[in-house]
C-alpha cells in the first residue's frame, strides 16, 4: 500500500468527474480525488467509525472498493476531527490510501443525538455516548470534514422522515439550498478546491415532484464538484424513491457526479443507475453480514435458516470470493448460531464481494453498451432464488 | 491450501515424535500427524467452537501455528460430533488441513456445564445451552473425538481445582489412570494408531509431589503416543507449577510429546519449555486481543488505557504482523473504545503473532545451542516494559 499513497498524495489534480459513456440514462464515469480514481457506478461501503465493519482495510480494497463513507457525527464524537487531524487525517488513521467520502453528520444527529434544537444556524445536540452538548451548522460541517481530510464532502442538509406535509418539505428544502451556499463558501474559505477535494450539494424536496426539481435546478447553479440526492430510502415503498428519480436526475447537472444517498439493496441500486445515479452508500451488506444474512447472485440467504445445518455446499462456488466459495453453508450456519466473531467477518465479505462484483458487472455492461441486457439477467437471477435444500444421498 | 490437503491426507505414516535437539530439560523436535508436521516446543492456538476466535483460518496458519486446538465439550454439544463427521470431519468443517488436537470434553463439562453426576463409568451432564442430557465417559469421548478425526486425542481424566486435599487430589489421579486405559482400549478398537493419529495420556497428582511421579510413571506403563500435563494452571502461584514440573517430567517418557495443557503466559512458556515441555494451549493470546490486551516483546500493552490515545506508533514497528506494524496505538485505541470488532481481529492477531514468534525464537534457540541465553533475553526485554508515553514536540 506504501507505494500508492506516496504516488497518491503527490497528485495536485482538481477535482474531476469524466463521463464516459451512457446507455439510456445509466451512466458510466471516472472521478478523480486526491486519493486515485472512483470507477463510476460506484459502492462505497460504510466505514462508520473509521472502520468498514469486521474487515480489513486491504479487503476492502482488494474487493475493487475505491472509495469507503466515513460518518462526520460518529467521529467528531470519538475520536473527535481535532485528534483525527492531529494523526495525519482519516486516510492515515484508518489505514485506507484510497478515496474517502464523508457525510455531513446531519442525518445521525437528527437520528442518534439526544435532545436538538435547530435554528437557521445550525443544530445543538447532546452526544448519544455521553449526554456532552455539540452545536453543527454548515461551516462546523465542513471544518470537520475538512479536519478529517475527507475527499469527497457533504453540505449539511435537513433530512425529514417521509411521509410529510408539502410545507414542511418545502421549508427543509428551502434551508437546505441556503445551507448548501454557507457550505461551500466555507469550503472555498478552507481551499478545498485547492487541495483536489470536492464539495456535494443535496438536492432535498421529499416526494414532491416540483418541489425535487426546484431543489436540482437551483442547487445546479451552485458550483459543487458534485449533487446528492438525499431524503430517499426514508420509508417510503421503492416505487416511490425511483419515480423519485426519474424526475429529479434529469434536473441535475450533467456533467458532475450523482450520489443517492443511504441506497441500498442490490435491486435499489440497479434501478437507480438506470434512473441516472453514479455513487452509492449503503450500511446493508455489512450489517447483514452480523446478522447472518447473506447476498449472492441469486438472492438474499438467511444462514440461520436449519436447511443449511447440514448443506455441504458454499454459497456460490463460482464467487471469486473465499469467504463464497471456500466454506461450507454449515459451517457458516454453525457460525452464526454459536454467535462467533468469524460468521460476521466472513458473511460481511462475502456480501462486499457481491456488492462490489454487482458493481462491476453494471461498469462492464454500460461499458459494452449492455446494461438493459444485464439489467434484466440479473432480475432474473435474483428471482431464481437461492438452491433447493441440500438431499444427502 | 488445497494442495497440501491432497499432500498430506495422502499420508499413512504413524504417528511419531522425533527428539531433535535439547538444551538442559529444553528440547526440540518434531511430531508427525495425519495432518503434518508440527515443530516442537509449539503453541496451539485455541479454536474452541471450530473456529480461533476473530481469525481467518488461513491467517493462523501464515502466523506459524502447525496445530490448533479444538474443545470436544463445545462440538459435541454444537453443531455436534455427528454432524461434522457427516460433513467431514473438523479439518473439512472449519477449513483447517493442518494438524488438529481435541480436549477430551472434561474439564468443560466441570467447569462450564449445568447439573453434574460422576461415578466411576463416567459424567452424566447437562448443556449450559439448553440444559439437555448428556453423557460423557472415557470410551464416548474418545468415540466423539474419532468423529471429529482429531489428530491428537487426549484421554478423559478428572481435573480437580488447587488447593485440594491429598485424599481427594490422589482419588482423582486413580480415577484418571483407570479411564486412561479405557480409553486407550477405546482408541485402539476404534483404528486409531492405523489411522496415524495419537491418544495422550494425562498426569494428574495436583500439587502433591508423589502423587505426580506416581501418576508419570504409571501412565507412562500405557502405550500412549505423548503424554499431557493437566491439572496445572488452575489457580495455584507460577512457582508451584514450575515446581511440579520440574518434579514430572523427569519421570514423564522421554520419547514422547510433553503437552502442558492451558498453559499460559509467555513466561510460563519460556519456563515451562526450560522444564521439558513440548506442546502449550491458552486461550490468553485470542481472549486479551478481545479485551484490548496487546502481547509484544516488551510487554503486555492496555490499549483502552488513554496513555495511547494520541499516540502516533504502531505496537512493535519491527513485528512481521501488519497489526503490530501498521496501525498506529491511537487507532487501535480508539477501535477497543467504541468496541469495533476490527480492535478484536487486530488485537487477536498481534497476539498470536507474538506467541509463535516467541515459538519461533525458543525453537531457533534450542537449535543453535543458545536457549538459556534466549531465555534470559527475552526476560529482560519483557522487563523493560512498554514505551514510555509518546510526546508530541
Amino acid at each position: 500500500m506504501s507505494e500508492k499513497t506516496t504516488e497518491q498524495a503527490a497528485t495536485t489534480k482538481p477535482f474531476s468527474f469524466k463521463l464516459l459513456k451512457t446507455e439510456g440514462m445509466a451512466r458510466r464515469g471516472e472521478i478523480t480525488t486526491p486519493h486515485g480514481k472512483v470507477r463510476t457506478p460506484a459502492f462505497m461501503p460504510v466505514g462508520t467509525q473509521a472502520t468498514v465493519k469486521a474487515m480489513y482495510p486491504q479487503q476492502v480494497r482488494d474487493l475493487g472498493a475505491d472509495v469507503v463513507l466515513g460518518n462526520t457525527y460518529h467521529l467528531m464524537l470519538r475520536p473527535t476531527a481535532e485528534r483525527i487531524a492531529k494523526l495525519g487525517g482519516l486516510h492515515k488513521f484508518m489505514g485506507w490510501d484510497h478515496t474517502i467520502l464523508t457525510d455531513s453528520g446531519g442525518f445521525q444527529v437528527m437520528s442518534l443525538s439526544g435532545l436538538r434544537k435547530m435554528t437557521e444556524e445550525g443544530v445543538t445536540f447532546s452526544s448519544h455516548h455521553d449526554g456532552s452538548k455539540h452545536f453543527m451548522s454548515p461551516e462546523r460541517s465542513v471544518e470537520i470534514q475538512g479536519l478529517l481530510g475527507s475527499d469527497i464532502q457533504m453540505q449539511l442538509d435537513e433530512c425529514i422522515a417521509l411521509p410529510a406535509e408539502r410545507s414542511e418539505v418545502e421549508r427543509a428544502m428551502q434551508l437546505s439550498l441556503r445551507w448548501a451556499e454557507r457550505s461551500r463558501n466555507q469550503f472555498e474559505s478552507m481551499g478545498g478546491p485547492q487541495k483536489g477535494q470536492g464539495l456535494y450539494g443535496i438536492v432535498q424536496g421529499g416526494d414532491v415532484p416540483d418541489l425535487r426539481i426546484e431543489s436540482a435546478q437551483r442547487l445546479g447553479e451552485l458550483p459543487m464538484e458534485g449533487y446528492s440526492v438525499g431524503g430517499l430510502a426514508v420509508g417510503e415503498p421503492q416505487a416511490v424513491m425511483l419515480k423519485m428519480l426519474e424526475i429529479t436526475t434529469p434536473a441535475m447537472p450533467n456533467d458532475k457526479p450523482r450520489y443517492l444517498m443511504g441506497v441500498g439493496t442490490p435491486e435499489d441500486i440497479l434501478e437507480s443507475v438506470a434512473r441516472g445515479i453514479d455513487q452509492f452508500d449503503c450500511v446493508m451488506p455489512t450489517r447483514a453480514g452480523r446478522h447472518g444474512l447473506a447476498y449472492t447472485r441469486f438472492g438474499k440467504v438467511n444462514l440461520k435458516n436449519a436447511r443449511h445445518s447440514e448443506d455441504p455446499r458454499p454459497l456460490d462456488e463460482e464467487s471469486q470470493c473465499e469467504a463464497a466459495s471456500k466454506y461450507s453453508r454449515a459451517y457458516l450456519h454453525h457460525l452464526v448460531r454459536v454467535n462467533e466473531g468469524l460468521g460476521a467477518m466472513l458473511l460481511t465479505w462475502n456480501n462486499l464481494a457481491y456488492y462490489q462484483y454487482l458493481m462491476q458487472g453494471i461498469r462492464d455492461a454500460i461499458d459494452e453498451g449492455r446494461f438493459e441486457e444485464f439489467r434484466q439477467q440479473t432480475k432474473e437471477d435474483w428471482a431464481r432464488g437461492d438452491l433447493e435444500p441440500y438431499v444427502w444421498s
